[in-house]
């Protein structure tokens, strides 16, 4: 099993030393915007305690983390009017892995909006998503 | 909200009206190989409470689906050499669900080895893969 690398992007934004477009954060997960979004509302939802992806993280982490991605991929998907939904984890370069911290990438989905190519979104725009998704998080 | 639909594929499954070929079971949740697997052990697990999707499940039992899809994985990619894996869950049609009774896609992926198209497995391999799984969730 390949260690955890303390040096990750998440890692980084969990200790604050890179900015995130939060839209959840409590004692044990972040959920924040995707910055090379594939659909409007592509948010992210992080477990704080460390693990690589689906093979070494905490049973209870995992299931945590699913409950809070739900929350959030209701509030985005009612933020975008977006009537489905796609989840995914990708765990292990050969999984689609890109960033070796656990995270569930959240897709609010509506008919005929194809998947965007990943290139990086404006921060300005990110900012103003988010805040739609976060306002939406508060009243649930 | 769409009512939950009891005739769907997999609540019959669930009945024990249609067949299926096991990897776990027990009294929330059932895993079973995909009859049409895009990789070798292509699993799907469900939750036996009724649910169509992210959207309308119980967080309980959406956090216990996925510690189940967690272990499932796990014996799944072990089974079958697999160094990396991806999970799914589509929600609405616009998110790629066809079946409505929520359910997880788990994919073991090696590197160099691209999902085949969704054709028709044959019984007697999927059995054969199922026992495989089985096998290995049961010594975990």
């Amino acid at each position: 099993m390949t260690a955890y690398d303390p040096n990750n992007i998440f890692a980084k934004i969990l200790r604050g030393e890179i900015p995130n477009h939060t839209v959840h954060e409590d004692e044990r997960t972040l959920a924040f915007m995707d910055i090379m979004p594939v659909v409007d509302g592509h948010c992210l939802v992080i477990p704080k305690k460390p693990a690589r992806n689906i093979f070494d993280v905490d049973p209870g982490e995992l299931g945590y983390l699913a409950q809070v991605a739900q929350k959030v991929s209701i509030a985005a998907c009612t933020a975008f009017g977006a009537d489905g939904h796609t989840l995914r984890l990708h765990s292990g370069e050969s999984g689609g892995q890109e960033v070796f911290h656990i995270h569930f990438h959240l897709l609010p989905m509506k008919t005929g909006v194809p998947l965007r190519p990943r290139v990086m979104g404006d921060h300005g725009i990110l900012a103003q998503h988010a805040r739609k998704i976060r306002d939406l998080m508060l009243l649930a």
